[in-house]
């Protein structure tokens, strides 16, 4: 199934997307929710990003690629991780495709694309005990863009500014259903350039094991977001540019980078 | 006014506390709810964590007295922060006053309090231009508690096992509104004896520059609450112990160690 979130004339709705129609449904997918019986062509809806998670997390360094990219831009030997530990991102930058990336007035403009996988969590996930378990808590799959802006990621003590400011953190265009985890294709096109091309079968550790590691502390809630982490270190984006995420059998994220 | 969230026979409310009594409302303090006309003494509900926030942000080291203290302990000198920039943490990990704090079971052992002020924010802000304004974003206080994990804190990359384990984030027990914000006494007590003593004067950057710095870069929510950081660098606490916060107008904030 293919699950989307968007505007009509001022009111924010969940829908499913059949053929070229959306079928409002009456709450979150999460929650398993009833048709409205209203449908509109997909052209006729804003689409936003697919949820409003409780928690954003992001996977960190998590394909060889980018570890070893960032530490040969610092002229310095990769620092491959240890355990997979999340970071946090503010929900507040959340922003769907076709929607405006605002580099901020004082930023020196080092605004970088993190074409990532994102999965979006269905059930409450505490000591999950098995790939097999951890692999049912998983709703379905979107395409994340972990926007960065490397001035400030590298100076700042925290990634608040660096990778959290408002519109840095594209999702969508939908959630689809029903998809297996470790054999996604993920491109990242800049002004329609292929700046990489990567597969999720290359995660360092891949999506159960995210989720198994994790919920020896936390308790994951249903509509959580897990960002996997990105191949590459990508150049710049500048105002006038397109950037695109393309995920085989979810679609593409599509944004557009604007001054502030 | 003083506000509380609360449970009674599985279900979970928003109230009014006057006196002893607490009159239920019909949604979040921050919209402005009606009484529901249904009242409770205030010893037949349970509390909870006063408000579950979009985001929940912690200022960090925010009282050199902190930063000194984690430096003498690290033997190195202190790194006093040069702007304003918080980290986050996990919503996931709230709980209210008199629950458990549950050390986890891989946990080497030092666990540590973090008595701190926390804001709740009442309305969306974004480039907030004065202190007037700032301050007239604020909805109203509360206590918090960044329990901290110190060997998961100095030793992983995130901050994730070190500071947002599940229970490690006791708020409450109440939302007071209408209080200044310069000077709030804060007193941390374990088992009863005062670890720490300090007042809201002495923070580095005070709550509207907080507000005024953040929402340069992001918005913030109504229901947001941000905790401005301790004072001192206090000792580790065990199962058995008791840690409380307490804030001059606000109350007191009482939980329980207890092993996972």
């Amino acid at each position: 199934m293919i699950w989307c979130r968007f505007e009509r004339e001022g009111k924010v709705s969940h829908g499913r997307i059949v053929d070229d129609e959306v079928i409002e449904v009456d709450g979150s997918p999460i929650n398993n929710p009833a048709d409205t019986g209203v449908t509109y062509a997909l052209g006729e809806v804003r689409l936003l990003a697919p949820i409003v998670p409780p928690m954003l997390y992001a996977a960190g360094p998590n394909h060889n690629g980018h570890v070893e990219g960032m530490a040969a831009r610092r002229g310095a030997a990769p620092n491959y991780p240890k355990i997979p530990e999340p970071n946090f991102r503010s929900v507040h930058s959340l922003i769907g495709t076709e929607e405006n990336i605002v580099i901020p007035a004082d930023s020196a403009g080092a605004v970088q694309p993190e074409g990532q996988l994102a999965v979006v969590i269905g059930k409450h996930a505490r000591q999950v005990a098995s790939r097999d378990e951890a692999l049912d808590c998983v709703f379905g799959y979107t395409i994340g863009n972990d926007v960065s802006e490397r001035v400030w990621q590298g100076a700042d003590r925290t990634m608040f500014r660096g990778k959290s400011c408002d519109t840095f953190k594209p999702l969508g265009p939908w959630i689809v259903t029903d998809l297996p985890y470790d054999s996604f294709r993920i491109i990242v096109r800049h002004n329609g350039e292929v700046w990489e091309d990567f597969t999720s079968a290359d995660q360092i550790w891949d999506v159960p094991t995210w989720i198994i590691e994790m919920s020896k502390y936390t308790t994951m809630h249903p509509g959580d977001v897990l960002m996997m982490g990105t191949q590459g270190a990508d150049g710049d984006m500048v105002p006038g540019d397109t950037i695109e995420v393309e995920i085989s059998g979810i679609g593409t994220l599509r944004n557009y980078i604007v001054a502030e």
